[in-house]
């Protein structure tokens, strides 16, 4: 089968065999909002059409694909969740030369009861459930940063973050933005943002520091970026732990250059994190294309 | 004498009897940021020309007038400092037709010896000592928001919360975005986003609820950026009156339509708070000459 990754941003294809061995891939900046005029199926077959000229007919698409901008709109899926059960929802797409599939978000409610959702992610966490075994947690760090429970192999609840969306808009849009210096990073400024993150006054008196620290000597203009990404981090990572049994291990998912920076705030904060490597959202689309029933 | 709030955005001049009634007053939008190429004395003269040739002779400046960016830079004067401390400590201006000093802002640090700075606030605050008794807690709402603390007729510590330049960046530059409507207000979005504030999860976990409520239907269109607003006030006033004790009232300086959210966002999260009308600006600049040694 093939399975695809069709975000925002990037569009990401893997050849894969039954037992969910990647055999080829590739990948291209045509995620949807570089797709015109809602031109999916072209986009589509330009980019896997190799691939269909040599067998595969079956296709399993996951993640912003599956949106309202998308091109067939899934639908979410109430948690618990797992292989099976993302399998039985999925959502056929009209496609000429192939079976088309997309997977469906995730939804849950908070422990308020106010609503979350998922949609790509859950691709990524059936994908190392292996890895997580039975029971556990997991974090996917990002523009909305996701943590989530496993229990008895599926996805039971998960609550989301803004932190990396967060980020930019102040770096970018707020008096910070003077002290920030593009492409610059300072593991030591990173640890006392995390630090600073667990001191009393809320996080936005301790944005507030941000500039005042600078003002008064005590942030190098260097430092400043990892200072607030240190910040937000430490925040987002001592919210999320409350809610996580002390010494039960995070399973971080994702870009190595973000989950080691998690990894690290993590331990900072009193926490256990351990990186998981490799083609999670690949694992995940093999995993559920094998409870697939394809025609 | 001639008492001037010389903001970033405005220009707000006072003349007043030495007993600190006001006799006259004018606004303009020539905050700093507005006067080109330093000419601040040109405006200055511009403004309150047919003050000074009425014969006024002594003029008092406060606000980013005094900072970096302003006319003279003026020194942050450490707290604690009531009138007489800050009298002390003006910054003499060259200007040829009267004589003309620029307020300190203040310094501090917070609970855990980071700096705090203000500019302007002081001046205000100065003008409430009145109000307020001889201790007790004030907040000045606004783009930086400041809680200060009196003791002995003088402000002896303060904290800064980013809240409003938070607000700005995160619905004009982030996904929320797509769920703010202008010019809408909506009490009853407002209180939900400051009883928000209290549940678990933290701020970065509430602020993707703002989305994932209005994705699944639970939050109008009209009532984002209300909710948003409280959202963000909420978590500021419970990590500010984490440090003020049950039962204190929280004075509150400023335009009537913050205070009077802050007001109501103080008392849902079982504060209390009295809004204190009339130029606090005006007063404290009164105040201050009273004590000043003028030539």
């Amino acid at each position: 089968m093939i399975g695809v990754d069709w975000g925002t941003s990037s569009f990401r294809a893997f050849r894969l065999t039954r037992e969910g061995a990647i055999r080829d891939q590739k990948s291209a900046p045509r995620g949807i909002m570089a797709v015109p005029d809602g031109r999916f199926a072209d986009t589509l077959r330009e980019e896997i059409g190799p691939w269909l000229a040599g067998g595969e007919h079956h296709v399993l698409l996951s993640g912003m694909i599956g949106s309202r901008q998308g091109w067939v709109e899934a639908r979410y899926l109430p948690c618990p969740a797992g292989p099976a059960e993302i399998a039985a929802a999925l959502t056929d797409v009209p496609f000429d030369w192939a079976q088309v599939k997309i997977v469906p978000g995730l939804s849950a409610v908070d422990s308020s009861g106010v609503a979350e959702v998922m949609r790509g992610e859950e691709t990524q966490l059936i994908g190392v459930l292996g890895a997580i075994g039975s029971s556990g947690w997991a974090c996917l760090p990002g523009t909305h940063a996701k943590w989530a429970r496993v229990e008895d192999s599926r996805i039971v609840s998960f609550s989301t973050h803004l932190t990396g969306e967060a980020y930019a808009a102040l770096r970018g849009h707020t008096i910070l933005a003077r002290m920030m210096r593009d492409g610059t990073t300072d593991p030591a400024g990173f640890d006392r943002g995390v630090a600073r993150s667990g001191e009393p006054g809320g996080l936005l008196h301790h944005l507030f520091g941000v500039r005042s620290l600078a003002l008064v000597g005590r942030l190098g203009e260097g430092a400043g970026s990892s200072y607030l990404s240190g910040l937000l981090i430490g925040h987002e990572v001592r919210a999320a732990l409350a809610s996580i049994p002390p010494g039960a291990v995070v399973h971080m998912i994702g870009a190595p250059e973000l989950t080691t920076l998690y990894a690290r705030a993590v331990e900072a904060c009193g926490g256990m994190a351990e990186r998981l490597n490799g083609e999670a959202a690949a694992k995940g689309l093999a995993l559920i294309g094998q409870h697939t029933a394809w025609n």
